[in-house]
């Protein structure tokens, strides 16, 4: 995969990194650039340019990026980073690191991909003040399998009926903590959790 | 409950505008202090002070404090003040927000609580990257069932001996993508996920 990033920051460089490491060709972006965060062993390509200059994404080959990553510490240069990405350039996906909460939400509606570290801070110590047991179990989650709530054309139709994207099944719901299987033909409520397995990577 | 919180950005003010809102009482220190971000509605104690300085934390009723949260700009001033809160006032539970990975790193060892919003939001980019699909279906991961890693002292254990905190239970695992429920008797597995229900919070 060809990834860009612009921003070389602690988010920008950790991502360049760790993407650069699982073997995706991956362009930094960032103006001045922090070549020491991005560290001896990353072996992608670096430009020093404005993050939202065309030339500067034209560089670093936006026109073959399959993914855009915006991560500088500004909200709005992300915003339009992602903009140019996408509008113009055409990059199948773009996503913005977003730090004011209220900015996601607005970007969010506009359909754009963003993660708020903010909220998810927030989310996580909020966690921690409700229900501290349940926090220290946090640490082990797994990212494998998840409980999702249902999806609003989920309910009232039976776990089998249910398509998911490539690579995720339903495997039960659990219900007043109790769990039911996929084979017993259960129909979905609203308060039910949805078991999601992944498949095909044993 | 009685929280503390150091700091009044965008990260504090969103803590002590939801935890007072849910009926705790809330005291907030900084320097200076960010009364717009906090918002009229907010009827906890505003203390304006230096989040490390003991008699602002004393004004603010740190000997009362069931819970601090360290959330300024500042990694290491928020790792002071949970330092004195823990150390010196003996709160019960006391959480920073520390945005350097490699100093949360250090800290958790040392057993401090930490929140690292670099990490988490490098994660959840790194989960659009590596896996489209799945992430689409984060936005409604179910925050009160959880799948988690067993640990190293459940393996071998059947379901129903395996002792959770309390305010959660077991109701399943699942094995290679199969849901296997807690009558069944079945041992866990290094390579199983373990469901999670909250329980009691119908």
């Amino acid at each position: 995969m060809y990834v860009i990033i612009v921003g070389s920051g602690r988010l920008g460089s950790g991502l360049a990194r760790v993407l650069s490491s699982e073997g995706n060709d991956v362009a930094v972006v960032d103006l001045p650039l922090d070549n020491r965060r991005l560290g001896p062993s990353f072996d992608g390509l670096v430009i020093e340019g404005n993050p939202i200059d065309a030339d500067a994404l034209e560089n670093a080959g936006i026109r073959k990026a399959d993914f855009f990553i915006a991560a500088t510490a500004d909200d709005n240069v992300n915003a339009a980073a992602i903009q140019m990405a996408k509008g113009v350039y055409n990059v199948p996906i773009a996503i913005a690191r977003i730090s004011d909460p209220e900015k996601e939400d607005f970007y969010r509606k506009l359909g754009f991909d963003t993660v708020c570290p903010t909220t998810s801070g927030m989310n996580q110590i909020l966690d921690y003040v409700r229900d501290r047991t349940f926090s220290s179990l946090q640490a082990t989650i797994d990212p494998s399998t998840i409980c999702v709530l249902p999806r609003q054309e989920w309910i009232g139709n039976r776990l089998r009926t249910i398509r998911m994207p490539h690579g995720r099944k339903i495997v039960a719901l659990v219900r007043q903590g109790k769990i039911h299987g996929y084979e017993e033909g259960i129909s979905v409520r609203s308060d039910d959790s949805i078991v999601l397995a992944r498949v095909g990577k044993e």
